[in-house]
């Protein structure tokens, strides 16, 4: 599969135009604000100071940061932008030791540990940089930044591949892995791509150091990692090691690192994933734990790990195409990982619980002796703030999602509906869709091509005009299958119906309760529009809703409500009360204010 | 309300002599053999022993197995037990400081810290001691001890009362101030119950000293008691202090105090316990969060907290004879505090869930970064090891909860059914049940009285004969109301049917869920009997339901199963698949290995 990037698939319009341009106008310059505040870029320059000593991650936040920053100016200028970009790529290449490294906790408060401690995301860091320097360097927005992380990645390569002197081998954070393919593709230069595909041979294999708290699946060293088949322990860091294990077996035709990955995205999918895409479902160790344990209320559903699982989906589409890959990417996508932002594209979600109980956290507001609780609201920044950055680096690259196409450029894939023009082959491809709201699309295309439209797993019905003529679809392992040549429109149009989606019967928080999707959309009921314990709220049925685009998207439904006497307990059985219940997406909620919040129903 | 000891209403037969021979022959022998394994009983002799430093509340236990002892030798001789007894007495008496003072932990580690720290449970073990040495005396055990505890009570009078030196005035964990009622009730000395009353008075008007992780909710010191309306903080310290406050209204007359214990019980009976008479429903501080706040996996419900809402029930009904106090003293008795120990007499659990997944516990066995789940089998000891003690002091005194009678003695209560036998007022009653199993009553009847036979809420019919000849039942208050002379045999029958029982429909755990009880068992199921998943199983009616009295009581139902393919997520509605249910008490849970439980059914 051909790789896109964000220039060669360029975002025209609608619901994914608005949320870039809310990402390049907002939340970019919100983010650096708080990030400036909390001393992030001030520590770049390396001067020791006791009262902001950096957390040992900061370096991989304004990494992330840096590399949103050249996907939007990829896409747009914008002079105050670059001028913050040049200004902090200065104060890194100044301050970069002259063997290549580059830390701002390490070189200024524990110089004698650099290399010495596994658990402390050093090359986890590192990663973050080099994924940096090589967007900065693909965008043409810079290139010293690129220069000065080759040399870092050439230390990196001395140290644990020839001189072999460092006190680990593997990171205890995965990151550098996949930043290493990236660099490999930018560079061509092999070792890089052989140092990744070394520290993943290594991963399960000697490295024994980590936390006290933590076993050895908490970073998944827990088995040499040809040999994992389950999703381990932290999810974030599970996930972005599988990234990289998907790319290396594409590029160097690894079949066991390929039959990994495929039994790890199984797991996932199959037992260990929210209906939201979310994963990692506790917050004890931020961890994928066992088949079917789902819970809502105490879900972690790390914004990170959204973000990885759908990094995870396009390299395994990468490595062979299947519309699984992409169908789990769109859940993801429109699901856990927009709900990580706030409709303002201020504030972030970290943790994203799939049903929310605001009494909890009122009651911890009045107590030292604290219940768990995710935030019902988002905020601004976190002391761990990796999601935030994370999130507008993703949002940035959507174009990079949209399409596919063969090595030889015959075969094109639509894998995503977003509004959006590419050039491939010598065929253009303009795409303008009201999703995911709705369920058209209009294709103008020009040239000759194997046209692939993935048929979403949602759609209640398929209608395909090809220049005004009704066509009946082809429809080959999950996508239409169109031979066009000269100047087309095509207009598909897949039918959404409200629908009822059930869990496997092994999820016990969701047995005998139901969500409601709508098109690629999950939606939930907030207590600001339906008062308080959803938990009482049973839908019979979803004929009669009604779905309205207004500020938000809603779909409101006639439900029910069951009511008891005011016991506690009473042999008397609840009776139903009609009510109106009314819904929205799941990442729209919690931005009217703190409330209860609910997927499952009755 | 007349005071009943366990030698005034003996235990004749059936399913509490089973238990309290158990007690006596096991249970009290094996907590002896964990406490003298574990130091607690070497800690007496007050030899400084680094490798083995007392826990602060160690000698609670010991006291508290002493007071379980002095019941059970006051019902049967065992000169085993009475040596025990007897050298454990020597051994305290020899150590208790000159002053009066005995404290395994302060008088040998920290002496110049004696009444200094205010959380580190001083006064609570002075509290149990002085139980214990009360229940001694008055069963005529031996009278040393009682000896000794008048003078450390004097010894507490006169820093806490007269010199006003100690570093607070309130004990962090409530339980001196029942104790002196009952030195009060033994001695008839008032400063004991000034003291008492003194105690309560303070709290929550000036001691502020507190754990660093929890506020003053956590020892009920947020507001003077007097001004507490709900129930908060530490269920067992909340609920210490309770039955200590009802004790001193009673006998002060005290109606602000009598006030505030009507509403903390309203506010647990109303909103904060569990359907088996469970309270303090997180682990976080072992303690009452807010109204309807009933988790079933994570819900705590320590066996002591069960014990202490019994108390509070029966310090309620002396102080004003309701029939819903002894209602839910029943459901707690037959639920929560009997599930506190296992068949054999010998393992115990401290947390009580309404629903246990056992596959949390493997996870965590094999996990650094554990979830949170209570014990899924009972042990025979605990770092912390009040509730096995508790729990035998408790069953012993069965007999007492059994009767009551005005202060004239004209009116005889039967408020619990228990095969027993009990004399008052020139009155002889006869009692032989077949409780909790079945609904039968057989009462002889000798003497004149009104005699009042409570009507448990979970019947449904009742039938009544005296001497053979049916009588309609008049009910007065939630009792059968008789005017008895002579010799009598009345014969009563509470028509038990299973039944299901609805949560309030502001407890959103149990939404769209229903729990079964039989008579005044709340019934569970388990996977030993039933499969895995027991969420995703329906019991659609209760028709049909065969009770059945093997070695376990078992309530065998016809239930469905939901059924759903092996995908995660599917827009296909689960189908149903018959099955049959077998349910047994709650209390008798996880007395067959490890396995999952479940109360609440679809």
């Amino acid at each position: 599969m051909k790789t896109f990037s964000v220039r060669d698939a360029k975002v025209t319009g609608g619901f994914w135009k608005e949320l870039q341009d809310l990402n390049a106008q907002v939340s970019i310059f919100n983010i650096y604000k708080r990030f400036e505040e909390t001393g992030r870029f001030k520590a770049l320059e390396c001067v020791m100071d006791e009262a902001h000593v950096p957390h040992i991650f900061w370096d991989s936040d304004v990494a992330k940061w840096l590399e949103s920053a050249a996907y939007i100016l990829a896409q747009r200028e914008d002079e105050t932008l670059r001028n913050i970009v040049e200004k902090t790529v200065d104060t890194i290449c100044a301050h970069q030791l002259p063997c290549g490294y580059f830390n701002t906790y390490y070189q200024v408060y524990a110089p004698d540990k650099i290399f010495a401690q596994r658990t402390e995301h050093e090359l986890y860091c590192a990663g973050h940089l080099i994924e940096a320097a090589v967007a900065l360097k693909e965008y043409k927005i810079e290139e010293r930044l690129y220069a000065a992380m080759l040399r870092y990645a050439d230390y990196i390569c001395e140290r644990f591949l020839v001189k072999k002197d460092t006190a680990f081998t593997t990171c205890g954070h995965p990151e550098i892995e996949l930043a290493l393919v990236k660099l490999y593709a930018a560079s061509r230069d092999k070792k890089y791509l052989d140092l990744a595909a070394f520290f993943l041979d290594e991963r399960g294999k000697s490295d024994t150091d980590f936390y006290p708290w933590a076993d050895l699946t908490y970073d998944q060293s827990h088995l040499p990692l040809r040999q994992q088949r389950t999703a381990e322990g932290h999810a974030v860091r599970a996930l972005y090691l599988y990234i990289a294990a998907a790319d290396v077996a594409r590029l160097k035709g690894d079949a066991s690192l390929a039959e990994a990955c495929r039994a790890v995205f199984g797991d996932i999918v199959e037992k260990k994933m929210y209906l939201t895409g979310g994963t990692g479902s506790t917050h004890f160790g931020e961890a994928f734990t066992f088949p079917y344990d789902l819970p809502n209320v105490f879900a972690y559903s790390e914004t990170c790990s959204a973000i990885a699982l759908a990094f995870f989906c396009d390299r395994l589409a990468k490595l062979e195409n299947k519309a699984i890959y992409h169908e789990i990417f769109e859940r993801v996508l429109y699901n856990n990982i927009l709900a990580g932002e706030s409709k303002d594209g201020k504030a972030f979600f970290y943790v994203n619980p799939l049903e929310m109980h605001a009494d909890i956290y009122d009651y911890n507001e009045k107590r030292k002796s604290k219940l768990y609780c995710p935030l019902p609201e988002r905020v601004e920044v976190f002391d761990c703030s990796c999601c935030p950055p994370n999130l507008i680096r993703f949002i940035e690259q959507i174009g990079s999602f949209v399409y596919g196409a063969s090595e030889d450029e015959r075969v094109i894939f639509v894998n995503q509906y977003v509004s959006s023009e590419t050039e491939i082959g010598g065929a253009c491809l303009s795409l303008r869709t009201d999703m995911p709201y709705g369920g058209k699309a209009e294709i103008s295309f020009s040239g000759r091509a194997e046209l692939r439209l993935r048929v979403p797993a949602w759609q209640n019905g398929i209608s395909l005009s090809i220049d005004q003529k009704e066509v009946a679809p082809r429809v080959e392992a999950g996508y239409i299958a169109l031979e066009l040549d000269g100047e087309h429109e095509i207009s598909l149009n897949f039918l959404i119906r409200p629908r009822f989606v059930y869990a496997n019967e092994n999820v016990s928080c969701d047995c005998g309760r139901k969500a409601v999707e709508y098109g690629p959309l999950v939606l939930c009921g907030e207590s600001v529009d339906n008062g308080g314990n959803l938990r009482a709220v049973r839908i019979p049925s979803l004929d009669g809703a009604k779905a309205d685009r207004g500020e938000y998207f809603t779909l409101t439904v006639a439900a029910e409500r069951l009511r008891t006497s005011s016991a506690l307990y009473s042999y008397d059985p609840p009776v139903s009360e009609p009510c109106t219940l009314k819904l929205i997406p799941y990442f729209a909620w919690a931005n009217r204010g703190k409330g209860d919040m609910q997927i499952w129903w009755l």
